[in-house]
């Protein structure tokens, strides 16, 4: 099996080094991951400017390590494209993201508009997160979850233009949960200051709200409920029931 | 009515100004544009750099504008919590882009990662695109459908997390058509180069792939036949299909 793994936290951070240890036994892994951290960057892409790969030593067997100044979706691209054009991989997984992807974060998440690109090429994707900013959680309790997981949702097989939003709560795992996307928002999130010479200036802040706390089927409460959060994700952005 | 435009050309592009000079018969009109062009965005925010506003001189009556050197998502977040703080819009208008936003499109897109966050916060929004990248592509066919398609699409409603994609022909209009997302995918995106020092670099290029080309009810192929395509766009991605 042929494996590509990105993120947007960049590589070296925890997250992805577990997720390339993990994979690794699986099959052929090839990271390809942004040289710096690309949160909030959703399937952003790269016009207009020169992209470069660098190939990193890495210490894992089996696993190959590629740079990029690119963003976490130009890294898939990168990664069907060029580092794996003659052998397209079976299999994209993204993250472990330090932070979690519920709700509306989905939209804004580099490391799902990773996965978005695998579903519009037909690759299974699947990103995980944990529910936590700090680069130092602690994420072992997920690491018997990944293979498993990711084995486990490989034999359902993939709907076309699907792909899967893993989140994990801190701590220990109470179940594992299928979950819809949470109806939310977040607010207060353009904080204003001055800069160095007194211009005003907004940086982002936020605090999240939770337009529906009492359903018991989302993300969210999976989270809050110490549950494993499984969400089957799709990249038509139609409104059925609209239309 | 009060109106927030935003797009991801930036504001001096003919698309946006169109849209402000059809808007302003609406009701009081704030644009908010990135300060330079920000195309394949999608709904990027900005982490951890500070955001600027700048108000600029606008020659439409009942027009202010603003530039920011954030994102089109960036553009709404600062609209709805610093400009127009004390009175929130009643509709975010976006665009009009120059090339189309059908199909796979929309997920890159800039002009419809604002709309998203309209759609977060429950703001109507409505993303106008033009099937053409030219920047001199004559707009004028498209002028009396963006009142008339406004107007009726706030009196039908809007369903909570809906926002609206349109995307017009070049040239004359031969109707309107409610449409889906169509199935399709990027090819040959990553062209490389030889950069000035002789390094290997990529630029984005790419074909795009009609997955079902035989479908009639698809914004592509309203398009091709010439029509305005309208679609109800959500973004809740949740595959219910799946789950």
């Amino acid at each position: 099996m042929r494996i590509l793994i990105t993120n947007d936290d960049g590589w070296g951070t925890p997250g992805i080094r577990m997720l390339a240890e993990e994979m690794s036994r699986l099959g052929e892994v090839t990271v390809i991951a942004p040289d710096s951290p690309r949160s909030g960057h959703a399937a952003c892409i790269t016009v207009g400017k020169p992209l470069y790969l660098s190939e990193q030593d890495c210490d894992i067997q089996g696993v190959r390590v590629y740079t990029t100044n690119g963003t976490p979706a130009d890294c898939v691209k990168l990664g069907l494209e060029v580092v794996m054009a003659d052998a397209r991989p079976d299999l994209l997984v993204s993250g472990i993201n330090h932070g979690n992807n519920c709700s509306i974060n989905i939209m804004y998440s580099g490391t799902m508009g990773a996965c978005f690109v695998g579903a519009e090429h037909g690759v299974p994707a699947i990103g995980f997160s944990i529910d936590s900013h700090a680069m130092d959680v602690d994420l072992s309790h997920m690491r018997p979850y990944l293979l498993q997981l990711t084995e486990h949702l490989l034999s359902e097989g993939f709907r076309p233009r699907m792909c899967y939003n893993i989140n994990a709560p801190v701590g220990e795992i109470a179940g594992v949960r299928w979950t819809r996307q949470c109806r939310g928002h977040w607010t207060k999130e353009m904080l204003p200051k001055a800069d160095a010479e007194g211009r005003t200036c907004y940086e982002l802040g936020g605090e999240f709200v939770n337009e529906e706390p009492e359903a018991e089927d989302t993300d969210i409460r999976a989270l809050a409920d110490g549950c494993l959060s499984v969400q089957p994700v799709t990249i038509d952005m139609t409104d059925y029931a609209a239309l």
